[in-house]
């Protein structure tokens, strides 16, 4: 059976002021009146009933997450007590998928991305599931074609054309992956593009449970029996405090590493859907484009002389713009940020700021 | 006796979004913990006792000012119902001075300037007072030396210097006015800052009230009758609806056109103090100062690459700013101003737009 597991640990400082410790970016309403993490899971509906998706993410988020997403099981949420990178998250994901279900499939996938429209992505979904039935040791991936040379991505480069595609899927293409490839200079970036044989990675994976969980056995043996641990205490009163001293003493490595550079058969399929990993807030302006002066307006806005500027507050606080250029202006009810446009990585900065002069209250 | 009549009818739409209808620049604080028009009273302070103040304004602003100016007359402001310019509000001030004290002098002046220090402001005026137990029927003005050719004051001309200055102000030095000029355009100005003999207007007039009402008798009839007829309700049931009537009837004119023109012995002291109209924004830098990155904060701000910049807000809400130069950035509760600092102009056109829209709870 299909199981999903969606990772929801990122932090998002990006897009303070309106993320917070509390409220990343996940729990945040980007692209409709649902948050990421609720529009990922009903990017799931018809295709992993809710009692089949577990989330993984930092216990800090436990609690507003279980708010945000009522419609899953109560013990649908795996509170990482610390940051451990990608491959602890997805092991101890795997082996709870498999208490249930042996022969778990798994699809695992960020909770932060814009993935439309959803029945492309069930496609692709559905695609990879028959690819692994056709050989179950397989683990499928998701290449998105590059729109310029990005160097905010990994990128998986593509190797020769699978050849026999399951009936019913003849509008998709999969390939085997030659190699992935970490986030690249812009020079490599370029090449990568070039060539027509990259794709980012998507960081979206099918894949057996067991293969997954095998994979870990073989490659990460401590890892793997500090999670064997803690999945044994699944159910039983000293589950926190194994998952606390176990979950911590496993050395953080993400699946990339831990896993894919040993595997064997991996296939990358060609995304069929529009991709956006809303990475800052220049995305809302992809996201639902701009007006004819070029800005995006979420909010309450009157401009004059306005241009390429993307505004975002509530609708009961007007916000007027005068002789702007390229400019991000975000306001939430105690903190305002107005920031050019390409400046908008400094906002790490910011926070740094923030965290240091112990203004906890905007963290 | 020295009566004096602060001018607080301006609408300030510069300083939207602080400044609003029924909030407008004179009740707002810029330069201390006072509002200006509080200020312009405390600057009179040990030189017009509270009871012999009276405030000119917009009927729709007498309680909000009355609220900030306990100390004064209960019958101290006079409530216009409607704008009529400055020189029906000033005759209008005349007559209810001179009802009460026939001999009076008068100190006319706005109440939405910055003057400091206060004692060089007191001492002027009593040698201004001096000036007119020399002469009785002389009108004293307050030149302020041009710093750069502003377009945006009018212009006094300076004539002769005046031969024999009372005892006690031997600092300071009166001229006789030559000519009074609109504001100039740009090429104008720069021929009178470079004469060295023109000074800017700063709005501030001393003269017998009998001298004020003779001149305004004489030149504007029809004006003074309509005066005549609400001094004369004044203290009556009838008063409010004579004013109303009386008062919309009189043709507006500047007190400009309709004394100094015609007006004979008009002298000008050089304003021996600091002087700013606070006519935008960036009178807060003037008021202020900069740090070392040029910017100007009132309010709670953290910034990242941020230069000439001036920032106001409350404590309780934070702005952050990021890679900006030169804007301004003004958040109130309900809205938040950001604005290229050479665009500031155009605030006007914001509030032309709000008031378009129909949303009065902005304005």
């Amino acid at each position: 059976m299909l199981h999903a597991v969606i990772m929801a640990g990122g932090s998002g400082t990006r897009f303070w002021p309106e993320s917070r410790d509390r409220q990343p970016k996940q729990l945040l309403r980007f692209a409709s009146n649902r948050s990421m993490i609720q529009a990922t899971v009903d990017r799931l509906k018809g295709l992993v009933p809710p009692q089949r998706i577990l989330i993984a993410t930092n216990v800090k988020l436990a609690e507003p997450i279980s708010r945000q997403l009522p419609e899953l099981r109560d013990d649908a949420i795996l509170g990482e007590p610390c940051k451990r990178d990608t491959a602890p998250c997805i092991g101890l994901a795997a082996i709870r998928v498999s208490q249930d279900d042996p022969d778990a499939t798994m699809v695992v996938m960020p909770s932060d991305h814009v993935i439309r429209p959803e029945q492309d992505f069930q496609e692709a979904i559905r695609f990879a599931a028959a690819l692994i039935e056709a050989s179950p040791e397989r683990i499928v991936t998701f290449g998105i074609r590059p729109t310029y040379p990005a160097e905010i991505f990994g990128y998986i480069e593509r190797g020769e054309r699978l050849g026999s595609a399951p009936a019913g899927f003849e509008s998709l293409v999969a390939y085997q992956v030659r190699q992935f490839r970490e986030k690249p200079k812009a020079e490599l970036a370029r090449q990568y593009v070039d060539s027509g044989s990259f794709y980012w990675n998507s960081g979206i994976f099918v894949w057996k449970a067991a293969t997954i969980m095998r994979a870990l056995a073989a490659h990460q043996p401590e890892m793997y029996e500090h999670l064997q641990r803690i999945a044994n205490a699944f159910g039983t009163p000293a589950y926190d405090s194994v998952l606390q001293s176990e979950f911590a003493a496993i050395r953080g490595v993400s699946i990339d590493y831990a896993v894919m550079e040993h595997a064997r058969d991996v296939v990358v399929i060609e995304a069929p859907f529009d991709w956006d990993d809303v990475g800052s807030w220049q995305a809302l302006a992809r996201l639902h484009g701009a007006d004819e002066h070029g800005n995006t307006v979420l909010g309450k806005h009157v401009g004059v002389d306005t241009s390429g500027t993307i505004v975002r507050g509530p609708q009961d606080h007007l916000i007027v713009t005068l002789g702007l250029r390229d400019c991000v202006i975000v306001h939430t009810p105690d903190a305002t940020l107005v920031a050019n446009k390409h400046d908008e990585e400094s906002i790490r900065q910011v926070v740094k700021l923030l965290q240091e002069k112990g203004w906890r209250e905007y963290l």
